[in-house]
């Protein structure tokens, strides 16, 4: 198991002279801002990527975020028999959309990876060419165990460990997991044995469950004498019915008071808004609270353009939130 | 279907002038202050039965509560395979509590009546002599459906119906009912028809399972144009790990991030003191939010000193959150 320490040169610091990602994922206190985001559609021209990549890096302009994370997007409709709310769309591969559009983003990027999409040659090529002093990953498994896949979780853990050891590596969490099988604090061990140092949820709805899976996460590291690693919670506004649909599809344990209330607003963006800022409050003083690193990562599920500002003023907000 | 407002005269107002318990709870912004107490157990002499009252009495004094709630205590073994973490001593029936050593109590009286204990005649010779002035009513079905009952829950509401209508009856709504069955909102309505016309929950500590059961109930009445109904929530602080085992124990779904935290306190009375308050708080800004009449009911499921005087203290802090 490497540690997190291994990783803290090279990576520039953020605009306001802040540690570096790394640094402070490193660190026993660290509280990080990341924003999320979807690379376009593969069926784009090379200008339009260019033209959504300058739009995206300017809006960015005022946010002081310690990372980007570029998703990679997998068809998940296998593993949801209810109809996609939006519909399925191939995206380009953000490792593509970072190195060909993202050059104005001087900032770490955090790629995700759905292992199961790539070859264990694949995945060992990029392994093999990726600038750790820019990038730091996230894998992915598959999101259903009846869906073949090309490269499975442990053995991709397995080849980063032996390929690229120094590429800092990080973890989902999955609280409705943790709702179904109460073992979600189990596997992210697991994974911490396999060399990730941080991790990111699924977006999170339920606090209280989350504070469940923290709570027993946290006390399993006391318990083992390991440090506990820093838990970032993903948060996105929810500014329509159609998208809280999709939120649902995704498998996010929206609960029901807040589905009840949102389907009866008259305004369900500024009240999702609202939400996204209370649970951060609340998540915010359990992790302080209780000595667990942790950060926010905000993205917008749906592209409209004002749920897709409304998650840029969160971002905006929750850094003033943060230390 | 008897109203609310049918009860309103007769009983006394409190102390500080406020309205009368029936008065507040027939109120579409009810927010009432009870108190619960267990009567002490059926072998103790008079002289000790006047003694605990007396002392019960005097506790009270500084409090503005609304009324007491006199407790009709089940040997609900049978609901529960594991071992009771308290004995199961059997306690003095709350009318016999309540006519004979609590006279100097002025206030109103909320009995409970464990309606499986009783038979048909025994519950129409109470309610016939009942003092509707003074007394209100929350009836509970068996603990069990495989435990046999003198009278079934729906029988006794006809009773009342029939024999006593302004009786002001309530019902018990259970959160962990919901978080099981989905339909404890709909249990409520029904007992709702047949003459419910105020809630009491079980001890509550999972704030946000409760705040869905609450905006289901909210909207399923709001769907019948039917006025919701106060819904008084059963605080209890948890001082010792044995309180923390018997509240498990009754079936009270403690959030696994608070049982965690309580099991590593060095102070569980403070920290569930806090938490209780907490608790309150996200209930208050809740039920004001969508306008449901709401209250508290504090109870010490604990005999313990300390406890006791917790709950007095919780009480006091209580009012001062309600209008």
């Amino acid at each position: 198991m490497t540690s997190v320490d291994d990783f803290a040169d090279g990576f520039p610091p953020s605009s306001s002279g802040r540690h570096s990602l790394p640094e402070l994922l490193a660190s026993a206190s660290a509280e990080v801002l990341l924003l999320g985001l979807t690379p376009p559609r593969r069926s784009v021209s090379p200008a339009e990527a260019a033209q959504i990549a300058n739009v995206t890096v300017a809006r960015l302009g005022g946010l002081d975020l310690d990372g980007l994370v570029l998703y990679d997007i997998d068809d998940e409709s296998d593993r949801n028999p209810e109809q996609r709310p939006f519909p399925y769309l191939p995206t380009m591969d953000p490792v593509v959309f970072h190195a060909e559009y993202l050059s104005a983003w001087r900032g770490p990027v955090v790629v995700y990876r759905c292992v199961g999409k790539y070859t264990e040659a694949e995945l060992s090529e990029w392994l093999h060419t990726v600038d750790t002093d820019r990038v730091l990953s996230v894998f992915v498994g598959s999101s259903s165990s009846r869906k073949p896949a090309h490269t499975r979780l442990d053995r991709a853990h397995a080849l980063r460990d032996q390929l690229r050891p120094n590429l800092p590596l990080g973890g989902v969490t999955i609280t409705e997991r943790y709702t179904r099988h109460g073992d979600e604090h189990l596997r992210m061990l697991t994974k911490q044995e396999r060399g990730c140092s941080f991790f990111i949820s699924q977006v999170v709805y339920n606090v209280d469950a989350t504070k469940s899976l923290l709570s027993d996460y946290f006390y399993a590291c006391a318990d083992r004498a390991l440090q506990p690693r820093p838990v970032i919670f993903t948060l996105s506004v929810c500014g329509s019915l159609k998208t809280l649909a999709f939120v649902k599809w995704l498998g996010v344990d929206v609960p029901r008071w807040l589905e009840n209330s949102l389907q009866r607003s008259r305004d369900p963006l500024t009240d999702s808004y609202l939400q996204c800022l209370a649970n951060a409050r609340e998540l915010i003083d359990f992790c302080r609270n209780l000595r667990l690193p942790f950060g926010f990562n905000v993205e917008s599920v749906s592209i409209r353009k004002v749920e897709i500002e409304a998650s840029v003023l969160l971002a905006k907000e929750l850094r003033t939130m943060l230390r």
